[in-house]
């Protein structure tokens, strides 16, 4: 099937899904849970010959551990399609209403966006996650994966829409969307059949994205997060939160690359924080003001001071006050979280008003900014945009409203 | 001023407005709608001269018109500013928020989108409506108004600038952006400068920022919006829900432009309804189906189904029962405001959920889908794109969230 024969079948079929009710969704979900089930030996051996070609590529280790798919991941994916049968339905939700003045009752309601696009890279498993939560807020989803997950996305695809026939549900709420580049750039300009593009995936994939599409985009993912450890911090809390930011998943959009120290705590602060740092893998870069504390700093060019390392290592800088702080943050934030550790009621309050991101913490560790820690049950990834949703996205953010106004009879005077 | 440099000083002074309490932004409102009644005189002179050139260049009277200002239109200018001043605050307010199970808070908060890039065609009014809004939701704003106003727009803007400054505002809040072309496509391509654009005007100059932009947009606007009378109608309701859609404001985008009529009432409800609408000075265009009711009605050519009239013409056409007219209605809707009119509880509940638009009305005239009529109090448009904002934008609309966590040093485990 060509790209556009895709986009009608999805066009056609969300119509359908935007009618569905939940039980009928739910059992589909299920459905397609158990035909996932059932091929997983297939779907092993079709990953197989993925990371058998993207080794024989000479791809990264880490990247081949992304595309890898074991029997613990294909049963997450299985059970990832249960949880979202478990989550509530948004569409329908009544967000508000009211009556106007001469008795025409409007109602504010949740419907499915549409057809959303998901283009994204190695990691197979996104296929089913998608695909589910797409089902489940009532859309129809075209999914681009990586060409390195080709194989492995076929037998996942052609699974879920047995499952969804299984059900009763027709299976074109699911494509892959396969070919060369030159289908990315259909996708990304068909305006009146896509509704919603979401990237996932690194900076460079989220830029093309962005820069070339004619179809609304849903920004996500880079996350040059800060830790400001302010003049009154609670040091040890400090300690935590830079650590647990930092380290305990080094690779995600929500860790910590930049430590702000502020000058009054530096010379007690810094010391105990490059040692602990150093004690769990972690490499630090930063300037002439830092590396006096520890001859382990790296110099760091100005340029890491913008972008993500997703590795175990930091940016770490110190500043003179919390306005060289915020300023600092306001010229290199992605706009993801960004974090102060301070007891100070003062500097929470301009911190949290003045600080531009999806989410600003306080004396918290940035890993809970995360779908499932917020309790959404589900994520279709973070957005890092003003426009729509911004922050994590679940099953509402894929929604839309429509006004139903009710009346009977009137007219505008 | 170049655009960039415009673009830069609006982006510092957004920083600064997103902090402002209301009562800050309400003075300021006030002061703009002093200075631009002191300035009252030399608008309407430079108004004139706008018209002068207008008309010289031989653009069209209908045109002419709305580019007009008359000493009421300035006080209605001004007196938009002071009613803003009355609205509710949007930005601080706490949409949601809970506990996670380790006792970190989160509350989602209404935050301002950045800095709005507007560009918008004839009406000089625009000016003054965008920056009070903008200014009240706490964005700055990017003004591009069409070369024709350009006189208009100078003096107006000179003017909010001053009020601005009066009451302590930074005045680049607000600015005019001049010059050719080129400049739109600055426009359109300034991410991190502007947050969102939105085009307000015909489809040409829709289209154009849809398709031209990497900054988001949101869409306003073009209306192809459909009556659609079926078989269980209380025909007189029908009847006045018609000419009130149709006739009471013909040019604007929720006056109705096609009538179906269900086969089963067309013998009894055309002869009625052409009778009655030829009366109001409306030529209906159609094809056999309709034009055995009425020598009067004009033949249609199949992309009528298509586009706006904006004027005192209707298409219309018979349909053989409601699917016909919803499978009518999805291949020409624009997604703006779509009516049924019936008694039947059946076609009410498929209608409203098997239709996908902004707004769908049953029993009740199209003309209600405006932000003053839905108790907004000011709008900047009515969006017809899914993401973001649906149907008419008041302040609310022009905000973003962001999430507050805090917490007393926890990590993720």
């Amino acid at each position: 099937m060509s790209f556009m024969d895709q986009a009608v079948a999805a066009r056609r079929a969300a119509q359908e899904l935007a009618t569905l009710d939940r039980a009928t969704k739910d059992r589909a979900l299920h459905a397609m849970a158990d035909a996932l089930a059932a091929a997983e030996a297939e779907l092993i051996a079709a990953n197989e010959a993925d990371v058998a070609r993207a080794r024989e590529a000479g791809t990264e280790e880490s990247i081949v551990d992304r595309l890898k798919l074991t029997p613990a991941r294909v049963a997450a994916m299985v059970q990832g399609l249960r949880d979202l049968a478990a989550l509530p339905d948004p569409v329908g939700d009544v967000v508000r209403g009211w009556r106007l003045p001469n008795g025409v009752s409007v109602r504010q309601v949740r419907v499915p966006l549409g057809v959303l696009g998901i283009i994204y890279e190695a990691r197979p498993n996104v296929t089913a996650d998608a695909a589910g939560i797409a089902l489940k807020s009532g859309n129809a989803a075209l999914l681009r994966g990586s060409s390195s997950a080709l194989e492995s996305n076929r037998v996942t695809v052609r699974a879920l829409r047995k499952g969804l026939e299984a059900a009763g549900v027709t299976p074109d709420a699911v494509h892959l969307v396969e070919g060369g580049r030159e289908v990315t750039t259909e996708m990304m300009t068909a305006r009146g059949y896509i509704d919603v593009l979401i990237p996932r995936g690194g900076a460079g994939l989220i830029n093309a994205v962005v820069n070339g599409s004619t179809v609304p985009v849903i920004e996500t993912g880079t996350g040059n997060c800060h830790v400001f450890v302010d003049a009154g911090a609670d040091q040890s809390k400090a300690l935590d939160i830079l650590l647990n930011a930092k380290t305990q998943r080094p690779s995600v959009c929500n860790a910590a690359e930049t430590l702000l120290v502020h000058r009054d705590i530096a010379d007690e602060f810094l010391p105990r924080a490059f040692e602990a740092l150093r004690g769990a893998g972690v490499t630090v870069h930063g300037g002439d003001d830092v590396r006096r504390f520890s001859d382990e700093v790296v110099p760091a060019t100005p340029d890491e001071f913008d972008g993500e390392y997703l590795s175990l290592d930091l940016a770490a800088k110190v500043v003179d006050s919390i306005d060289e702080a915020i300023d600092h943050i306001r010229a290199h934030t992605t706009g993801h979280s960004e974090t102060i550790v301070t007891e100070s009621r003062d500097s929470i309050a301009r911190f949290t008003a003045e600080i531009d991101a999806a989410a600003v913490l306080v004396n918290a560790s940035s890993r809970f900014v995360d779908g499932g820690e917020f309790g959404f049950g589900a994520e279709i990834g973070i957005s890092t945009q003003k426009l729509h949703s911004r922050g994590p996205m679940g099953l509402p953010e894929m929604t839309s409203t429509k006004y139903i106004i009710e009346g009977s009879g009137q007219t505008r005077a």
